[in-house]
C-alpha cells in the first residue's frame, strides 16, 4: 500500500502550465468517463464520442492504462460492428477507497476498488455521544488501520489508496475537514481530518462531510440515470437532509445547508436537543418514533439499526398503537417534506435511516400531506421512496466521493513511473 | 428592427457539426467575456488570460465584431504597459433585450442594450387579476410594440432584437412558456409565449419565466461580485422565493422551485388564499401587513408601489400601532429567512417588493429569530437586505436573462452578412 506518492496536480506551475493541466486533466477524465459508461469501448469509438482526434484518445488512453485506471482487452462488446480492435475497460482493481462513519452509535468503514466492489466492510457498535473526542478519533483510526491493511492484503499488488472520506453528523467545514458542531455527538469545533491524519500518520487526502450530504451523493451515484433534483432524508436521532439540486450537492455559502431537522414546524411543539420548539426533529426524530409508536423500546444505548427493525416488526405485527403512531409520524413526515417539494421541487425525497425500514408504514399518510400541501399539485407531487442503503448510506457516499474524485481528476493517481512521496 | 433573422445555431447538422458549433460558441462567450470584464482590452491580453493562441483569438473577435458584440478601439486602458495596439471593447449598441412584466396591479416593461443601457422603461397601473388572460396579453403586446417600435427608433441604425422575457407572478413551465398557475392572476394553463408570439407576428425568442426567479437574477446580474448562495424574497400581494445555489438559478425537476409563500409556518393561523392555512404568506404578504400595520390604507385597486410607499411613510411617522405591526410582522420574516438559511444556507436575503420599502422597521425583529434559529450559529447567520430595485426587480431581471442569453451564445446574433430571415 501507498507505494506510490499522491500525485501533485499543480507541479507544473505557472498560469500557463495550469491552463494546460486543467485542460488535460479534463481530456483524461472524458476519455475514462467514456471507458466506464461504455464498459468495453474502442479507441475509436471514445474519439467519435468526445470529439478529440484519434491520436489524442490514444495518447490519454495511454496515460490513463499508466495510471491503473483502465486497461486493454481482446474482447468487444456484442453486437458491435467492424473488425475486432483492442478495447479499452476499467481497470481501477489495484485503486482503493476508503470511506468511515462517525455515528452517535457506531461507528463504521467501507472500502471499496474503482468500479466500487466492495473490499472491506466493518461497523462496530460505539457510544460516540458519551466518549471523549480524542477517544472515539482514536477507534476511528484503529478501524481505518485495520481496513487500509485489508484493502492492502486484498487488492492488487500495486494497490494505491486514494482517499479517505469521513462521514460525520453535524455541521462540517468540508474545506478544512473541521466538525464545527454535532449535536448527537456533543462535538464543538473538531479537527477531524488533521486528527486522523496524526494518528494514521500517511498522505492518503482525508474528506470529511455532513453524513446526509454523502448518503445523497450515495444514492445519486448509484441511480441508474442520475436524478438532477432530490433530497435524502436522514432519520436516526437526529433528521438532516442532503440536498442534490441540478445535479450537484447543495452545500451553502459555508456548507452549513440541509438543516431541516430544526425547522420550526410547531412553534408551540416540544422543547428540541437544540434548545428550541417544534423543530420537525422533535416530531420524526428516532426518539419521538419509538415514544409514539413503541415506547417498551427505548433504550440509550441500543443501536438505532435494531430499535428500526424492531419497531418495523412492531408494525408488521399491526398493533393499534403502533399504527396509529406511524400514521402520526407520516403526517408530520409529509408536513416537512412538503415544505422541501414547495421549496426545491425535487423528483423523490429518499428516506434513509428508521425511517427508510418503516416506509411502508408512514408513506401513505406523508403522501396525503403532500399532494394537499403542494402548490404545484400533481406537477411537483415527487414521490417519497426508501432509500435501499439502510443504515450503510452514508459510509457508502464515503467511499463514492473518493471514486468519484479520482474518475473527475485522473491526475490524482500517480502513472506507475513517477517518484513516490510516501514512506 | 428585426432586419436580420435570428441565427440558427444548430444549422451545420450533424453530431460532429454540432460538437463543432458548441466549442466555437464556447470559445466566442469566453472572448466576450473577457472583453466585458476587461471594459478595454487586448487581444494579446485575452490571449493570456484564456489559454487560446492569438490568431484564435484574433479569428474569433472578428467574428464578434462582425456580429456588432465588440469594436475595435485605439485606447488603452490608463497603467497598461506596451506599445498602443488596437484594443477590443464592448458594443452591442445595436443589440437590444426587452423585458416584460405581468403583475397583478400592473404591467411593465424595459428595454436595454447589451451593455445594459435603458432605452425605454414603461409601467402602467392594470388590474390583470380581474381581466381575462387573453385581454391581459393584448395589453402586454400593445406595450411590447410600443417598447419596441422605441428600441429600434433610438438603438444604432442596424439595431436587432435579441429576445423578449416576460416576468409572471406564478409555476412557469420555462420550456413551454406557459403558466400553469398564478393564483394572483387566477391564470390557470396560459399559453404566454405562443399567445405573445401571435400577437407581435415576428420571430424573436420570447422565454416566460417566475417573476421571483427572474428578482433573483437582476440581483446576482448586478453584483459586483456574484452571490453563489442568494435568497430574494418577493413582498407582494403573494410571497415567493427565488433561489441562487452555487451561482445558479434552482429551478427544481419542473421548475417549480421558490413557492416559500404556501409553506406552513402556523398550521392553526389564518386561511391563505390557496386553501390553506397559516402559510406565510398569510404573514408577511402584503394584506397581511396592511392588515397588522395600516388597516386603512387596505384598497383593493391600489398599485403596491403605492402602498409601499404609504406604509413607509407610516412608518417614519412613527406610530405605535404601525411599529408593532411592523415588529410581528418582521418576527415571521425571520421565522421564514431562519426555515430558507437552516436549508439553503445563503450569504444574504434579499427582500423584494414592500418588503424592501420598509426593510429598516422589519429586519431588526427579524434578525433577532434568524440569529435564535439559524442551526450553524453565526458561521450561517446571512445578512437579510433591501433589494435596491424596489418593484422593478422582476423587469430588470426579464431583460438581464436575454442580455446573458447573448453573452452565453453570441451566436444567437447573426453575422452582418447573414441573410435575413425576418420578413
Amino acid at each position: 500500500m501507498a507505494d506510490r506518492g499522491h500525485a501533485d496536480a499543480g507541479r507544473l506551475g505557472g498560469p500557463s502550465g495550469v491552463d494546460q493541466t486543467a485542460v488535460r486533466r479534463a481530456n483524461l477524465a472524458r476519455v475514462l468517463d467514456e471507458v466506464r459508461r461504455g464498459e468495453v469501448v474502442s479507441r475509436a469509438e471514445i474519439a467519435a464520442r468526445s470529439g478529440l482526434t484519434k491520436a489524442t484518445v490514444s495518447s490519454l488512453a495511454g496515460e490513463l492504462i499508466d495510471r491503473g485506471l483502465i486497461r486493454e482487452t481482446g474482447l468487444r462488446r456484442e453486437g458491435a460492428v467492424g473488425r475486432p480492435g483492442r478495447s479499452l475497460e476499467l481497470d481501477g482493481s489495484g485503486i482503493t477507497a476508503l470511506g468511515l462513519e462517525i455515528n452517535s452509535k457506531y461507528l463504521a468503514a467501507r472500502g471499496t476498488d474503482l468500479a466500487g466492489r466492495v473490499i472491506v466492510e466493518r461497523r462496530l457498535g460505539f457510544d460516540a455521544m458519551h466518549t471523549r473526542p480524542e477517544d472515539t478519533l482514536d477507534r476511528l483510526a484503529g478501524l481505518a488501520r485495520e481496513a487500509i491493511a485489508e484493502l492492502s492484503d486484498q487488492g492488487s499488488a500495486h494497490s494505491f489508496l486514494a482517499g479517505i472520506a469521513v462521514a460525520v453528523p453535524g455541521l462540517v467545514d468540508a474545506d478544512t475537514g473541521r466538525v464545527r458542531y454535532a449535536p448527537n455527538l456533543e462535538w464543538h469545533g473538531v479537527a477531524v481530518t488533521e486528527s486522523l491524519r496524526d494518528r494514521l500518520g500517511n498522505d492518503v487526502p482525508i474528506a470529511v462531510d455532513n453524513e446526509a450530504n454523502l448518503s445523497a451523493l450515495a444514492e445519486l451515484h448509484a441511480m441508474e440515470k442520475p436524478a438532477a433534483d432530490l433530497v435524502y432524508l436522514t432519520g436516526e436521532v437526529g433528521v438532516g437532509a442532503g440536498l442534490i439540486t441540478g445535479g450537484r450537492l447543495l452545500r451553502g455559502s459555508s456548507g452549513f445547508s440541509g438543516e431541516v431537522g430544526h425547522v420550526p414546524v410547531d412553534l408551540d411543539g416540544g422543547l428540541c436537543g437544540c434548545g428550541r420548539r417544534g423543530c420537525l426533529e422533535t416530531k420524526i426524530g428516532l426518539p419521538a418514533v419509538l415514544r409514539a409508536a413503541a415506547p417498551d423500546l427505548i433504550a440509550a444505548d441500543a443501536d438505532p439499526q435494531d430499535q428500526a427493525h424492531a419497531l418495523r416488526r412492531r408494525a408488521e405485527d399491526g398493533g393499534p398503537e403502533a399504527l396509529a403512531g406511524f400514521d402520526e409520524i407520516g403526517r408530520w413526515l409529509g408536513i416537512g417534506a412538503s415544505m422541501l417539494v414547495n421549496l426545491l421541487n425535487p423528483e423523490a425525497v429518499v428516506l434513509g435511516g428508521y425511517l427508510g425500514t418503516v416506509a411502508p408504514y408512514v408513506v401513505p399518510s406523508a403522501m396525503r400531506q403532500l399532494r394537499e400541501r403542494a402548490v404545484a399539485g400533481d406537477a411537483a407531487t415527487c414521490r417519497i421512496t426508501a432509500s435501499a442503503f439502510g443504515f450503510s448510506a452514508a459510509v457508502r457516499g464515503a467511499a463514492s466521493i473518493v471514486v468519484e474524485e479520482v474518475f473527475t481528476d485522473p491526475l490524482r493517481i500517480p502513472s506507475g513511473d513517477e517518484p513516490s512521496t510516501a514512506d
